[in-house]
C-alpha cells in the first residue's frame, strides 16, 4: 500500500502504533515495525534513562523504522527528546502542546516530526510550526483528549481540507473497516492505540487487556472536563469522577480524587479499581489479544474485503 | 448504487434526509426523494393536521417514496403515526422511544419500520421489536443524543456485527467522503441531517442555515446532560446552559433554563441569540446552501473520487 504517510516514514502500511503510556515499550514497537507499520515507543511513563534502554533494545529487535511519542506537557520533555536524539532516533511524534517548542531543532537534526491535534487551530499550528503531518485525533480516542470533543468522523475531513500536510486518523479504529473509513475521510495513515494494547507484546497488565476484550460499546466515559478531559473504563474510581463533576466539584477537589500515578496503578499493576484505565471508545470492537503479527494479517484482509465491497456498490 | 438499504426503501441512492423538526417539511423531502433518495417529512414539530397537510402536498409533488420521522417521546405520537396511515404512509422512522411501542402495528399494515439508536442494546431490542433496519446514530449528531455519547465510528461497526438487519450511519455525515466512510465502517446507507438544513429547501430560517455555513469544528457542544442531551450550536443560550451545568444546577433549575419552544425561536425564527440550534459537529464541513439538486450532484461525485482514491491505495 503507498500514500503520503508510508512515503514520509519509509514504511509498507499506513498504520501506526500510538506510543501509549505503560504499553508501548520496545516488544510492542519492534513488532508493530517488523510488520510493516510504524511503532512508537511511548515516552510518556518513561524516564530518560529507561527511555534509552527502550530505544536500545528496539534497535535490536527490529532493522525497519520506529520513532518516539512525547508528550509535551512533560516538565523533562527537553530530556526525553535528547535521549532520543542521542539514540539516533529519527521521527518524532509529538502531543499535550505546543508544537513550535521541538519541531524547528528536530528538522536541524534531519527528524521527521508529526504533531497530534484535535481540532483545525492546532492543525494549523502543527503545520506552521514545520511539521511533517499532523495526527487528528478524534474524541474517541483513549487517554487525554481536546476540549472541543471533536470526533474522528468530524475532525479528519476538515483538517484534509485546510492544511497542505498529510494528516494521519486516530480514534475509534479497531479494525480494517475503521482504516478503510479512515482513508475515505481523506486521511493518509491511521494511528492505532487501544487495539495494540489488546496484544499479546503490550506492556499493558494482563486484567488490563482482559478488560479491553470485556468492554463494550458503553464502556468508557469522558472524565475530568474541568482539569483535563480523559477518556476512561467507566470502573470504579471512573464513576467516582462522574459523580464529583456531576455535583459541581471545583478544580482542587477534583485534583486530589485523581491524584497521581492511576495510570500506572491501572494499566501497569492491574488495579481495576483505584487505576485510570485509558482506553479509546473503540474497546467494543476488540474481542481477543492476538499476537501483533495476527492483528496486521486481519487489519489487511479486512482493508480489502472492505474495499471490495465498496467496489461492489457500483455493480448491484 | 445498490446496497440492502436501497432495496428495502427501493430508491436509487442509499442517502436518507433525516426528518428535523422546523427544517424537514414536504419541500425539503420531497426534492431529496425526487434525486433517488430517500426524504422524511419531521412531524417532531407539527401537529397531526400540518403534518397530513405536508404529506398531501409532497404526494403531489414526487412519485417517490419517501417517509415521516416520528419522535415517539411525543405524547400525541399515537395520533402522527395515525394521521400518517391516513395519508398513506408506508415508510416510518421511529425515534427517542420505545421501538415496541408502534413497530407491530405498522408491520401488519404493511409498512417498513426503522428505529433510531445510539446504542447496541437499544439496537437489538428494535430488531427484537420487528423493524426491518435501524440508525445507528453517532453523538455528532444534532439534537438530541444517546446519554452514552458513542461516536458514528464506534457505533456503526458493533451494530454491524451483532444485528442481522441492516443499519443506516447516522451522525458526522456531510460529504461524499462521509457516506464512503459510512458504508465502509459496515452501514448499509447513510441518513444526513444538518447538511440537508443548509439547503435552499429546507423550511429551517435563513439566519439558521446562513449559522451553519459560518459555523467552524468547534461550533456545537454537548448540552444539557442531566435532563437529556442535545447537541446545539454554542450560542449565548448554549454558553448559559454550560455555565450552569458546570456549577452543578440541578434538574429543575435547568429545565426552567431550558423553558419550551426554543428549537422553534432558534432554527425557525431565527433568533441566534435565545434559540436552541440543533445542528450537527459536521456544520465545520458545510460552506454553503445549495439546491438539493446540486447537493446530490456532488454528494454522488465525492463518494465516486474517494472510492477511486481507495483502489489506487493498491497501485502506488
Amino acid at each position: 500500500m503507498k500514500t503520503k504517510i508510508t512515503d514520509l516514514l519509509n514504511i509498507k502500511y499506513p498504520i501506526i502504533q500510538a506510543g501509549m503510556v505503560w504499553v508501548s515499550g520496545w516488544e510492542l514497537v519492534s513488532a508493530v515495525s517488523n510488520e510493516g507499520g510504524l511503532g512508537l515507543i511511548g515516552a510518556g511513563s518513561m524516564k530518560p534513562d529507561l527511555l534509552k534502554e527502550h530505544i536500545k533494545k528496539c534497535n535490536a529487535a527490529t532493522d525497519k523504522p520506529f520513532g518516539v511519542n512525547i508528550p509535551l506537557l512533560r516538565k523533562d520533555a527537553d530530556e526525553l527528546v535528547k535521549a532520543s536524539l542521542d539514540e539516533g532516533i529519527k521521527i518524532f511524534f509529538t502531543s499535550a502542546g505546543n508544537p513550535k517548542t521541538f519541531t524547528s531543532l528536530l528538522k536541524e537534526k534531519g527528524c521527521t516530526v508529526v504533531h497530534v491535534v484535535a481540532n483545525l487551530k492546532y492543525g494549523i499550528k502543527a503545520q506552521e510550526a514545520g511539521c511533517d503531518a499532523v495526527v487528528g485525533e478524534g474524541v474517541e480516542a483513549g487517554g487525554h483528549n481536546g476540549a472541543d470533543q471533536i470526533t474522528t468522523f468530524c475532525l479528519i475531513p476538515q483538517l484534509v481540507d485546510k492544511l497542505n500536510i498529510p494528516v494521519i486518523a486516530a480514534g475509534g479504529i479497531a479494525d480494517g473497516r475503521g482504516i478503510l473509513a479512515a482513508l475515505s475521510l481523506g486521511a493518509e495513515g491511521v494511528q492505532i492505540g487501544t487495539r495494540f494494547a489488546a496484544t499479546v507484546e503490550s506492556s499493558a497488565h494482563q486484567n488490563f487487556k482482559d478488560e479491553i476484550v470485556k468492554a463494550g460499546d458503553q464502556a468508557t466515559v469522558l472524565a475530568f472536563k474541568k482539569i483535563g478531559l480523559v477518556r476512561i473504563i467507566k470502573n470504579d474510581f471512573a464513576i467516582r469522577a462522574m459523580k464529583a463533576e456531576s455535583e459541581g466539584w471545583n478544580e482542587i477537589q477534583l485534583r486530589e480524587l485523581l491524584a497521581t500515578k492511576r495510570e500506572r496503578i491501572g494499566i501497569f499493576e492491574g488495579d481495576l479499581i483505584e487505576g485510570e484505565l485509558e482506553a479509546g471508545q473503540g474497546v467494543g470492537l476488540i474481542n481477543d489479544i492476538p499476537t501483533v503479527k495476527e492483528l496486521f494479517e486481519r487489519l489487511l484482509n479486512e482493508i480489502e474485503i472492505t474495499n471490495r465491497k465498496n467496489n461492489n456498490l457500483y455493480k448491484g
